[in-house]
């Protein structure tokens, strides 16, 4: 299996150097890896003038799955738009057909306290969110600013979605409901926009392939309220880009602990992009206090779905596991009476306890 | 003062009475005010064959202010679009030109434990979500269902916005921060949408005119999960329909009691119309059982901004409070060691308090 790492900007070369020191672990136990290293975002940019330059491109679809830090940092936030490195993302993202992408929000019982939610509200909380990724208002076309009919300035964007953009997706849902609690609810505002009223059709179509599958509808604002309300009554929730964009980070921010939560991008054939749910973290890049757990928990999904090896995947997140147990915590996570760790303190544990 | 009063559909009815009789004390107190019914949504379904009829466009233009109960029901799921109790709300704020909705999220001291986050993340919350209401992918053109160039189904709608649409809701947004804490969170996702970099581009200008209001901007993704993580950060936020729909109904969520929270939607001339933040529940129609206090203070809103009342106002929200120390609750906010009541015996407490 080839991977490629792209360490990203801010605190993303210190977690994905922790991420590799696992990796490198597994290699020297037998695992057959190749990797190469590039860069994408800012990272690419300040060296190629480009956020998703050729170089990456070429290794990113020769690579099989590709690791990412993440990307961003103030000083590219006045740069002209397609230079800034949220668009070496989105267009990595459609380059490859990443479509799918899967957003685990997951409550660990170390953890529990980190929630600002009430314990019995989130405890054994675990959703698993499922955005479309290459399609809807993020990627259609026509967009921009110009001046309208009436003389005035006007910005304008579309949402789009086709039949064959919902129906992979749905299955996607569908398959991961089916290894789980066999509930899927579907996130829409059908009742405004037609495009999620087609969405909602084509779902409910895909749904006649998938009679295990308990699937339910939910408008986008109610499910905003009962993820807030009583998140534990999901299992998997399947919705677009934006909406999803919007849920999967509320979802994650109930557990706490966004320094812990992976996330796979996949396209049809299980080639993907893992990368961690949270972000740059600017303000303590390059001061080794970033958390690398949802790296190296990222690092366990790709084993899992592009490496289609479950054993390692699990002996990964065994380790985690275990370094919570023992009481190892980086800021984001620490609490009175647990061990304070650095970022590549952490790895340590963690590579201690594989 | 001419107030149009729209039952609706669902509990509606049951909650618009209890208002109702609010007013009708403060009328006997000496109020001037003329009221007329009408139908909306179901009802107006029912009884003409559309959900906003004629007959109600013509008593809600000539009235001063319109007080809403709430729309929507099951039995209307199944009819065409245009004629669903929604397309009722969307047409007559648009008829209305209900540009500036304000949603408050106030968290009340004798209901602190209504809610699913911790006291200490919670306690005293009071944030304002100024959410545009006639613009935005809610009536954006084109919009529909089609075969595509590739002769495939697709949905699509448009996000639109023009400057005067953004620089009017910014200024009410702006005013209404000077009245309170004067912080003003602007919610945008510019760094994908050129509509919201427009916007934020634009709301950036206004600020100009309010030296005394600290602005910031906050992506919608991260503005859900502020909202989760610490939401007494937020004073006033600002953003567009469909991100105000989904941020503003998550915010209620935080407060535990959704039942409790009225909202307003005005013209640039303070003509409003005044709902609950709650919808139709079906599920409890009929049955007394609904919490009307919503309601009553949806009512004292507009006292405030419409009628220009501020006693009259402040008279009313006393007596919510008054009853709300009395122990008086409704079953959705309900408690061990309060006094369950119903819809019609908490009127009857508001009015012995009022
Ligand atoms: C950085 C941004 C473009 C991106 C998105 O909106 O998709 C991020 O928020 C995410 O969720 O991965
Ligand atoms: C019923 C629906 C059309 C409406 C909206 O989306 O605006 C509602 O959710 C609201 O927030 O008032």
């Amino acid at each position: 299996m080839k991977i490629l790492i792209l360490p990203g900007d801010g605190i993303g070369p210190e977690i994905i150097a922790q991420a590799t020191r696992v990796l490198d672990v597994l290699r020297s136990d037998g695992l057959k890896v190749e990797t190469e290293t590039a860069p994408l975002g800012g990272a690419a940019y300040d060296q190629y003038g480009a956020p998703y330059p050729q170089v990456t491109q070429d290794l990113a679809r020769a690579a099989d799955a590709v690791l990412l830090g993440a990307v961003g940092g103030p000083q590219y936030d006045t740069l002209d738009r397609p230079l800034r490195p949220e668009r070496g993302l989105l267009a990595i993202r459609k380059d490859l057909n990443l479509f799918a992408n899967l957003r685990p929000a997951i409550l660990y019982p170390e953890l529990a306290n980190a929630s600002t939610l009430k314990p019995e509200v989130v405890s054994g909380l675990d959703i698993l969110i499922v955005r479309e990724l290459t399609g809807d208002i993020y990627f259609g076309q026509p967009r921009g600013v110009h001046v309208n009919e009436a003389g005035e300035r006007e910005g304008f964007n579309t949402m789009r979605y086709s039949e064959s953009e919902i129906r992979r997706i749905a299955h996607v849902a569908f398959k991961a409901a089916q290894k789980r609690q066999k509930k899927l609810c579907s996130v829409d505002k059908a009742n405004v926009l037609e495009t999620t009223e087609f969405w909602k059709e084509i779902v409910t179509d895909v749904a006649k392939e998938y009679p295990d599958v308990a699937l339910s509808h939910m408008y986008v604002d109610n499910a905003a309220m009962q993820l807030v309300r009583n998140p534990k009554q999901f299992d998997v929730m399947v919705t677009g880009n934006i909406f999803g964009d919007i849920l999967s980070d509320e979802a994650s921010m109930l557990t706490g602990s966004i320094g812990m939560l992976p996330s796979a991008s996949l396209d049809q054939n299980n080639k993907g992009m893992y990368e961690p749910s949270h972000g740059s973290a600017p303000d303590i890049a390059g001061k080794n206090l970033a958390n690398p757990l949802a790296t190296i928990l990222s690092l366990a999904m790709l084993l899992r779905y592009s490496g289609n090896n479950e054993a390692a995947a699990v002996r990964v997140e065994n380790a985690v596991k275990a370094v919570l147990a023992q009481g190892y915590r980086t800021g984001d996570i620490f609490e009175a009476g647990t061990n304070k760790v650095s970022c590549s303190e952490m790895g340590d544990a963690v590579v201690a306890a594989l």
